[in-house]
C-alpha cells in the first residue's frame, strides 16, 4: 500500500493515473535490482524520456546542484548546451564511472560514428547496506535497467538504485509521484521519481514523526553522506532555462520531509521536458530550432506541482522500502508504519471518509 | 504575543534569548516606518553586522538567489569578493536606487577618500497596499533606520521594509527568529530576520492553515510579484563559499511555510559571519589573511538552525502583521488568529503544558 | 580617424557600415557628457536595443560576470527571466543609483500601472579624473542621454560614460566596433560598445606597446578599481542561453587587448538579441512565446565576431579619446599615437596599401 | 627546442625554471602514451599536486567551465567543497568513465574504509587521429600514469592524453609554462599545463599565423568538437574562490593564442593550491580550518601570471608536437615550424639577441 492508500494525501493537487513518473506520457522507468549474498545490496535505475533514440532527438534539460557533495556525471554540458542527450541512469556513488561507460556503450551501438556521448549518472551512497568497494554494478546491469524500462506502474522501495539506501535512518529507496496542474494553466503533468538516501528531522505531511519516534540527529552523525537524487519530467514545453527554476522546486518538496541538505548530502535534480516539439534533432540542415515553450508568466503552477510530486515520492520511497540486513550484518528498518500512522493520526493527518 | 508564546515550536533546536536576529552578538536592526495618508505604507529595514565601521571591517558574506525576479543591488561583488562592506537595506522594489544611494552617502561620511561603495539592498513590492509609483523613501528615512539601530527586542510586523507587504494573501511584514547550535558543534548561533511579501499554500509548524481555509492559489494568480528577503546573521566562523551553502538552506525554511517561490517572487537570502576575527580590513599592510573557519564537516547544525530559524522567522511575521488598509482602500487583513489557533489545534500543533 | 584609417585591421570577419554596434538594426546609443569646471568629468551612455517601448518588448538579453568587482544593477532578474527590459546605461561607480533611478521614472513615465522595473545599469569609476564623491549624474542627465540616442555613427572616447575613464594608464573611454558573419551562417550582425577603464599590458592588434613604451604594471600597482563594461548587441536570434555564451566571449575579446581583469576590475557583459520575432511583450493572452532561435551549432562565427568587435572596440576607445585634466589636476594623456604607429608599423601591424 | 629556445617570449613575467607546471614545488606529471597499430592515438596524463596522500590531505581547488560542451568528472563536488581529493587525470572523451573508475581503484586502494571518492577527470576528443570508439584506455593506463608522475622536465606534444589531440589543424598535444611573480607580492609560481586540442584564428606572440597562412575558420567548420583542457597549480595560498577566479583567467590566456571557445569545445580549467599549510585533513579532532591567503587585493600578479602561461603552455604544445597519422590514414601535420618562424620574424616576434 502507497501513502495515499492509507488515506494521505500532499498537497492541494491531484495526481496523475499511476502517481508516478510515469504519467508524463512516454516517460519509462527500468530497475535492475542486485541482492546477492551477505553483502551486496545496490543496483542501477533508469529513466527514459522518450522511447526514441535520445541522442537523436535530444530533449530541453537542467540540472541543479542542491548541494555538490556527490558524483554525478555530466553537469557541464547540460549546462552549457541545455539537454540531455542519454537515458538517465541512478546507482551508486562508486558506480558512475561504470554506468557512464554504459551509456556509451548503449549510445555507439545505437549511433554509428558518434564520437562523444554525454552520460547523465546520478548516484546516492549505499555502502552501509551495500559492499560499495566491491564495485558490483557492471555494464550489463545498466543496459539491462535501460532495456526493461517500462511505463505504467513503477516498482518503488528496495528495487534499482534503491536497494540499499537508507532515508532519516530508516530504510529509502526508489519513490514516485506526479501532479497535474489545472487544465487553464495547460493541464500538464509533472512526475517525480527520487532515490531517497538522506537524513534530516523527518516529517510526513507535516506531522512531526521524528520528534514523535526521538529519532533526529541531535548528534548531526548519522547523516553524513546522504544524498538524495531527483529526477523531474514533465510533458510542459519549458526550454532549460525554467527547467533549471523548475528543478530548485524540488529541493523545497524536500525540504517539506524535514531534509536538510547535510554537508554530506549529494542533492540534485535533474528537470526534463518531454514535450514532442520541442526536441532536439543532433543534426539538422536548419541553423534554426523552432520552439514553443511557456511564458515565464505561466510556469507557477508547475512549481507547485513540483514540489508536491517530490514531497510525495520520497515519502512514497519510505513506505515501499522495507527492512534489510546486508553487508556486516548491518539492517536498517524500514519505517514502522503503524507506529507512523498512529502518529499521523494524532496530528490529524489521515483522511478519514 | 509571538507564535511561541501560543505554545507552537518550530523545530527541535533551542532559540537564542530574544529569538531574533540580534541574538547574533553584536547585530542591530533599525526600522523607518512610513504610514502616511491613505497611500503611503512602506519603510526600511536595516541590518547592522557590527557596530564598527562596516567599509573598514568588512564581513564575510554571501548572497543566494533563490528566484531572481527581483531588484536586489549588490549581488556580484558579494559573490566575486565573498565579503559585504555597507549594513544591509531592506525596502520596497522601487527604492532600491535611492537606498543603495544612501548608503554611499552613508559611507562616503564615514569613510574620506573612498569612491567606491557595494551598497547591499534588498526589496520586495508592496505596491498593493503603498503607492510605490509615488517613490516615497528618501535617503533620510535610509540613514535614520541605520542610526536608529539596536540590538536585544525586534520589533515584527507591519514596520520598516514590511509596512506594506503581503504574505499568503495576508498581512506580511517584518518577522525574526533565532536558533543555537550545540556546544560540542559550536555553540554557535543563527539568527535570521525577513521581510514576507510572498504566496504558495500557507502551513504553520506543518498544519494544513491554507487548506483549512480553503485560501489557496488554485488560480495562481494572487502570488505574482510577492517576493521574500531573508538574512541570515551567525557568529560562526564561516567563509563565503560556506555561507552560500547555509543561504541556500533560508529557502528549505521557506518551503516549510509553503512558500513556492512563484514565477514573480524575488527570493534571497543574504547571509553574513559576524565572527570577529575573521573580518576583513579594508586596507592591511600584509599580503594576507589569517582565518579560522568551520570545516565542512561542522556546518551541518548550522543548516538545520538556518531553516528551522526562517521558517519561524516568517510566521512571526504573519503573526505580527495588523490588518493594515492603504492605496485605494486596499486592505488586507492579519491572519485570523483565533481560526489559525484553532486550526493548530486540530492538528495537535499546539504545545499543552 | 580611428583605427581603420590608420591601416590597422583586427580579425578576419567584416566590419558592419558604421563600425559600430549602430550596425545592428535598431540599435541607438545617446550620451549626455559632463565636463565642467575643473573636476566634473564624467557622464552617461544609454544603449537601445530598440526605438519602441522596451517594457512592453522585453529583448532576450544575458549578463556575463567576468570579474564581479562592480556595482551593476539588474544581474540577478536578467540572469531568473532571461531579458531585458529597460535601455541599459553606463556611468560612474556612485551614480548607479541615480541611473537605476531615472530608468524606473522612465519606465513608469511610459507604462502606466507598472510598480515593477528592472533597472540595467553598469559602470566603471572615474574618480581619478572626476570628483565622483560629489555625484553630479543626475536624473536628467540619464534621460537625456535616452532622449538624445540615435542609430548610425558613434561618438567615441572622452563622451557620455567614458568621459573620465582611464585606460592602460592612457585616456581611455567609449568605443565601439562591429562584426558581420557570413550570409551562409545567417548574416548576423554583432555589434560591441565599450566603456574602458582597466588596465593590464597593453598590446594592439598584437604588437606590444606597453613592452615597448616601458609601461606595464611591474609593481600592478595603477590598475586597482579598472573595469570594463561591454555592450554586445546582435541581430541573430538567441536566447538567454545562448546569449550568456555569447557574453563570455567579449572577456577573450577584452584579453587580446592585454587586459588582465585585475582583482578591482568590474568586468561585465551585457549581450542582447534584438531579432524582432523574439521580442517578449510584457502582457500576453497566450501561455506560450513561439521563438525561432539559432541552433547551438551555428553560433561558433557569433563568437569570433563577438570576440573581434570587443577588441577593437577597446581600442577604438584608446584612438579617440583625447587628453584630459581633471580633478586634483589629475592629467591623464592620450594613447601617444604617434610612438603607436611606429611601434604597430616596426611590428608590421600596419597595412600597407 | 621550445618556443623560447627560438628566442620568442610571450609576456613580461619570468618563466620557472624548467618553464613548465612542475615548476610548482612538489607537482609531478606522468604520461602513458598508446601509439599502436593504424589507429590507435591516445593516452593519459596525470597531474598530482603533491606526493602525499591526495585524499588525507586535500588541495584548496576550483574548477571553471570556460565552454562546458565537454565530459570532465567531478565538477559539483569542487564547487560545494572547495577542494580536490585525487590525482587530476586527462584523457579522451570516451575515456572519462574507465579513468574516473581507475581514480576509485587508486583511492579505494589507498585508503582502506573509504566509501566515497570524487574523481577529477577532464577531456578531449582524438577522435580524429584514435579509434576513440574502440575505448582503448584501460585502468592500468591511467594508474601508471600516476605511478610514473614525476617532477622536473616534462614531455610535451604526442605524449600522453595529447597523443592524438588536434589545435588550429596543426597536430596539437600537451604543453606545459610557468610563471614567478615578483617577491614583493610573494614570490609565487604559477605552472599551467594544457591538453591542447581546440581551434580559431591563431596567433603566436601576436603574430597572425592563421592569417598568413590563410589557414582560418571560414567555414567555420574544423573547430567543431575541440577543445581544450587547463590545468593551473600555484604554491599562493588561495582559497577555492579565488582560484575559482584564477581559473577564469587561463580562458584569457588561451583567447590570446587565436582560441574562440567554438560551440563544440569543452573548455575547463582546473586550478589547485598546493600552499603545504592550507591542506584540508580528511579527517581532524578539530571543528576549524586555520588558513592564511592571500587578500584579495595580493592576487592579480598571479592573473597576469596565469594568462602568460596559459599561452605560452599551448603554443609549447604545438611547438612540441610532431606529424601524426592514425585511424583511417588521417595525417595532421605539425605546425610548418619554417614558416612559422618566418612570419614571426616578419612581425618582429623573435628576439635577435
Amino acid at each position: 500500500k502507497r501513502l495515499r492508500d492509507y488515506g494521505i494525501e500532499i498537497g492541494v493537487l491531484k495526481t496523475g493515473k499511476y502517481n508516478a513518473i510515469t504519467d508524463v506520457d512516454g516517460v519509462k522507468v527500468g530497475h535492475t535490482t542486485l541482492i546477492i549474498g551477505d553483502s551486496i545490496r545496490t543496483g542501477v535505475t533508469a529513466i527514459l524520456p522518450h522511447s526514441e533514440n535520445i541522442f537523436q532527438f535530444k530533449v530541453p534539460a537542467a540540472i541543479y546542484i542542491g548541494n555538490g557533495f556527490g558524483k554525478l556525471a555530466g553537469y557541464s554540458q547540460v549546462k552549457e548546451l541545455g539537454n540531455i542527450e542519454t537515458p538517465i541512469i541512478l546507482t551508486n556513488t562508486l558506480s558512475v564511472p561504470v554506468a557512464s561507460d554504459a551509456l556509451i556503450t548503449y549510445t555507439l551501438k545505437e549511433n554509428e560514428n558518434v564520437r562523444s556521448v554525454n552520460s547523465v549518472v546520478g548516484e546516492t551512497n549505499d555502502g552501509w547496506l551495500n559492499d560499495i568497494r566491491g564495485r558490483h554494478i557492471k555494464s550489463e546491469h545498466v543496459l539491462s535497467a535501460i532495456q526493461n524500462a517500462q511505463g505504467g506502474r513503477i516498482e518503488e522501495g528496495n528495487v534499482g538504485a534503491g536497494t540499499g539506501t537508507i532515508c532519516f535512518q530508516y530504510k529509502g529507496g526508489i519513490g514516485t509521484s506526479s501532479r497535474i496542474i489545472p487544465e487553464e494553466f495547460g493541464g500538464y503533468t509533472v512526475g517525480v521519481l527520487v532515490q531517497s538516501n538522506f537524513g534530516g528531522v523527518l516529517e510526513i505531511n507535516g506531522a512531526p514523526i521524528a520528534k514523535e519516534l526521538d529519532n533526529y540527529p541531535s548528534q548531526f552523525k548519522y547523516d553524513v553522506d546522504g544524498s538524495c537524487m531527483m529526477v523531474v519530467m514533465t510533458d510542459a514545453p519549458l526550454d532549460s532555462r525554467n527547467l533549471e527554476r523548475l528543478a530548485k522546486r524540488a529541493i523545497m518538496g524536500l525540504a517539506k520531509t524535514g531534509g536538510i541538505a547535510s554537508n554530506g548530502s549529494g542533492d540534485y535534480v535533474i528537470a526534463v521536458s518531454t514535450a514532442k516539439k520541442n526536441r532536439i534533432p543532433h543534426s539538422s540542415d536548419s541553423l534554426f530550432n523552432e520552439t514553443k515553450v511557456l511564458r515565464n508568466g505561466a510556469i507557477t503552477p508547475l512549481f507547485l506541482a513540483t514540489i508536491e510530486a517530490t514531497e510525495e515520492a520520497i515519502i512514497n520511497s519510505l513506505f515501499a522500502a522495507e527492512t534489510m540486513t546486508g553487508r556486516n550484518g548491518h539492517t536498517i528498518n524500514s519505517i514502522p508504519k503503524d507506529k507512523v500512522l498512529n502518529i499521523l493520526k494524532k496530528y490529524n493527518k489521515i483522511r478519514v471518509d
